[in-house]
């Protein structure tokens, strides 16, 4: 019988954690990673972050998984090898990779730094490409290995177990801000949803000198938008007293919400030219009354984490203006807890393992 | 008794056709209008465009008309007085007036020639504002008067007939094009929905020096919108491996059709940064999904009629490009026939009344 792409033998022996089936749960899993090539960086995974799209891959949300599943995607460590090739990079370095870890370098997408937008783009942690007969093992691991145009210079002052989550719910937020010019000092975003994405969003909105309103269902959370993460207003979404108060206000929206929800509502906040950009992804068509659209010039659109040279402004501008996750740093062997409390949306606002600490080997 | 809006006399006498309710039948109408103030012109109508958001008004669609309605809203004719104020018209100039005769003139949109979003803007043939006590009355009639600042000064090579649903048609798709830099040589343009709209957005496009691909539901236009109207290609959007064949392909698209139709077909059809610009109004939700806008990074947005400035130079633009409708003129006695065809869509593509030659006064 054929060995599977995960039996392969490559020439790095790895230990990580992994899903075996859909059942979610993660246990300690031995495998390999491919000897250092010439234009790659070999790193020590010291942090890595969960992300909710790490339980989706896990339980096969999407229904294209293979197992097993090593996931991560927010991956931080220290350099401990690197190919003769290699120019950004030496043996100590802080580096960290995110999402992408392959794209096709070719298209006109790749030429603008959008790789996050190449059709030939490659995760780091989900196994759906196998056709290429490799398979990807994501962050949950000792150790990692990528190319180095897919790794981030970690800045000396960022804290790599907090700061871990820029590298996606960092870039998936900050991306769209920059993209779509809501990044100018003055004026008014709306960020929908107060978890791992919107409380980062709110950070950096803010950073850029934005008069930022959290709108929620949960009322409960308007006291932590305002007091702790600096939110100039909040709305209570089921409210439409408040809602309509706060039609014709706002320059641009990010919506963070994957949950399916009520898109005109939202698109009455924005103002004439006003933006509304969709990050999470409801599994059900949206349904949006053209009539606003049209007569306010408005634009609903969508955004996907960033590319790679993106990926580094955004995270050298993190470093620079002291901007930070709130996280919930844990060991190893609190994994499948914390899958479990993601779930129940029970987390404020990242997990990040301490894969350095507490990850024992095989 | 007091007296309706529509029963006010001012000082000059004015007669035309009106719809006296939501029956949408028209027949002959005396009325008055305002003497010309100091920034007003008055001129003589000599055609007058019939667009299918006419039909909408004497038909009361929207529900919000008060009768008499006399509609019109592609007016063009000679100057027959100035006021003392006037700086850009003469007496005997060709001008023509559009949907738009008044707006706030002090708000942002305003000062960035965006009077058409204006929230105060006031449009030549709906009666719905006469909580301002003054009932409008559209271009079906032997004169017209209004402020300069909505009077658009009309080619002397571009004919007055054939040209006047340029006011309309031309400023409706002009202006997306425009302002979303879909009007960029080279690029690739779907238009959806060959119809009034449909057929100048072809031509723009063209003019722009697009690649325009025609997207319908209607196979048998595919030789009309080859061969007459010049577009490069025809999907038929009713087979989807048509439909398939063409995802990714298209930087912008032209969105004309106000029936409810699917949109996630047409967003496939856009590449990474694509847009779709609804200028038709379907009156139910469209449904859309989010993850191919979010994976593509594409742009779903509306845009309706233009400013003023915008207008003047897509009228010029026309003229130097001899960019014409397709046009039917007719009697002013053909009107309810007209509007009966417009609703059986049994029009290529727009009708022009012949004010001038044909409206017998009272």
């Amino acid at each position: 019988m054929e060995k599977s792409p995960a039996e392969i033998e490559h020439p790095v022996k790895a230990f990580g954690w992994a899903s075996k089936d859909n059942s979610g749960v993660l246990s300690p899993f031995v495998f390999s990673r491919r000897a250092t090539g010439e234009h790659d960086v070999q790193f020590k995974v010291l942090y890595c972050g969960i992300c909710p799209s790490d339980v989706e891959m896990i339980t096969n949300k999407w229904g294209f998984i293979k197992y097993p599943v090593v996931p991560g995607h927010e991956i931080v460590g220290v350099v401990t090898e690197v190919g003769i090739k290699v120019e950004k990079f030496k043996i100590g370095d802080k580096v960290g990779v995110g999402h992408l870890v392959e794209s096709c370098r070719k298209c006109d997408l790749c030429f603008k730094d959008l790789e996050n937008y190449c059709l030939g783009k490659r995760f780091a942690h989900i196994t759906k490409y196998d056709e290429t007969g490799i398979i990807r093992f994501g962050g949950f691991s000792d150790v990692m290995v990528a190319d180095e145009h897919f790794v981030i210079r970690w800045p000396e002052n960022l804290p790599m177990d907090i700061g871990a989550p820029l590298l996606c719910a960092g870039i998936t937020t900050y991306s769209p801000l920059k993209h779509f010019g809501l990044d100018k000092p003055g004026i008014h975003i709306g960020i929908v949803g107060l978890g791992g994405l919107g409380h980062i969003a709110v950070k950096f909105a803010k950073a850029f000198g934005a008069k930022v309103t959290v709108i929620s269902t949960s009322e409960f959370k308007k006291q932590e938008a305002l007091e702790k993460l600096g939110a100039d207003a909040f709305l209570f979404s089921a409210n439409p007293e408040q809602m309509q108060a706060a039609e014709w206000t706002m320059d641009g929206i990010i919506d963070t919400v994957s949950a399916v929800h009520p898109m005109s509502p939202l698109v009455m906040l924005l103002k004439n030219d006003g933006k509304l950009i969709m990050i999470g992804a409801p599994r059900k068509p949206i349904e949006l009354e053209a009539k606003p659209v049209i007569l306010g010039r408005k634009i609903v659109a969508g955004s996907v984490i960033g590319g790679l040279k993106e990926t580094q402004e955004m995270i050298d501008f993190a470093a620079k203006h002291n901007i930070l996750p709130e996280v919930e740093v844990i060991p190893v062997d609190y994994i499948n807890n914390a899958t479990n409390r993601i779930l129940k949306a029970d987390v404020k606002y990242r997990f990040v393992v301490d894969i350095g600490n507490t990850l024992k080997s095989a």
